[in-house]
């Protein structure tokens, strides 16, 4: 099934044009959030404020004890304005609010992130921090990542798809206090789109120790990722057959089904 | 009242000595990590693996495409080894569980921050992002912040608390999935502890714009901090009060309640 734009595009002339705010953590000029930049023109006025570089692994980061630059540049057509910044993924969210687009926008689009950001890779992605930073702020917001980490990664096949979700977002209005955190399977064999949970899972971690040319130790991070869910209706199962994930995302962090527990501590 | 961590330790001498990693976000020198770390000494085998610079607001961010640089320092006594580290406190978390210990810590603690990490700051937080690295490993680890961001704040008159709710974890095992978000109210006048959850809040932002000696504009974020949760048992009601706040903290983002909704979307 390949859903164009147009289908979604007509059910929202009677609509005032949205404001469209798009960013990413790959950095403002890789082809994801090009992709994301021109789909999003189809639904309406569409501001990009995204990294001057890769800022991928960079969670939630937000710069609180320096300064930022933003420079508008022109990247491709049809957007109305574009800033590149220096700042992180969640810095752009918040100085293009509060401060470069003319007024607070109807929608924040992250991504497409080169990659993926289900199960627990949800809690380091710039991409989908950028979107909970929307979240927070009232504004409907979905992070998009796709299975494949290569420059010229397929970003088209599944547009039809990414249609359909924002066009459901714009529709329904998003619930309080969600985002969608959307992962796309690598390939054009898309079957369709499932809503899912977030897979319990972590990474087995090994770090490579070397020695720099002057003698001095240092490391690099190594890992594989590891699904410890057998459970039912996850973002990791969806994605192994062949599904857009879709996890509505949350940012009260309240373990709430284990307060009683604490409680019977007597702290 | 006043609790000595003699009164919590003569429990724990039927127990094996729990190997402890300590780490936080302001710093290996900073203060508050200082007053951990020598407080842990009470509980077991003490290993500081903290980053070599301030870290503050780098919330889940992790070193992925560049490497890192740990150095073995002596600070104070009593520590069996100490690591000052380049990466970020979730970094530290990673290199010191596969690479610097000699086993996997019994306990994480993080902190204690100088500031507060309640509320919607446990996203920004470099100190509970820590603790959080720990509990996605399963090991129990506990955040702990001081509503209070000088140099010279006042850690020791908590210090009694901090060792009840360190005994407790000790004692009876964290949950599973569970972090503790503990945040400690300025002042010696601490009335208690109690269990909550997470205050909804955000911060209402602006950027001051300046521009540069070169003539180029930059911008320095400010903000002021809303609680927008009038309910009852939140983290900001108990600190106003006086109290410390113990808050469950998870890492499924999933907004259960919420999967329904978007399955009546028909995507």
């Amino acid at each position: 099934m390949v859903i164009t734009n147009i289908t979604f595009i007509s059910r929202f002339e009677s609509m005032k044009k949205p404001i469209i705010l798009v960013t990413n953590d790959d950095g403002i000029t890789a082809p994801g959030i090009r992709h994301l930049a021109k789909l999003a023109q189809s639904f309406g006025d569409v501001y990009v404020v995204a990294p001057d570089k890769p800022q991928s692994g960079m969670g939630h980061a937000v710069t609180i004890n320096t300064t930022l630059f933003c420079e508008e540049v022109k990247i491709d057509d049809g957007c109305i304005k574009e800033w590149s910044c220096s700042g992180t993924p969640a810095d752009c969210v918040k100085i293009g609010i509060n401060e470069l687009l003319p007024q607070k926008p109807d929608l924040v689009l992250s991504g497409i992130n080169h990659g993926a950001n289900s199960a627990i890779n949800v809690l380091y992605s710039g991409t989908m921090s950028a979107a909970i930073e929307a979240g927070i702020e009232g504004i409907p917001s979905i992070g998009f990542s796709l299975l494949d980490f290569s420059y010229g990664a397929d970003f088209k096949s599944s547009l039809g798809y990414l249609s359909k979700i924002i066009s459901a977002v714009l529709e329904n209005g998003m619930p309080p206090e969600v985002v969608l955190n959307v992962n796309i399977p690598k390939g054009d064999g898309v079957k369709g789109i499932k809503i899912c949970r977030q897979a319990k899972s972590n990474w087995k971690e090994s770090f490579v120790k070397r020695e720099s040319p002057m003698g001095k130790p240092y490391y690099w991070l190594t890992g594989e990722f590891l699904n410890l869910d057998t459970g039912p209706n996850t973002d990791i199962e969806a994605l192994e057959e062949g599904y857009i994930s879709v996890v509505p995302t949350g940012f009260d962090l309240t373990h709430h089904q284990h307060l009683g527990t604490l409680k019977g501590w007597g702290l």
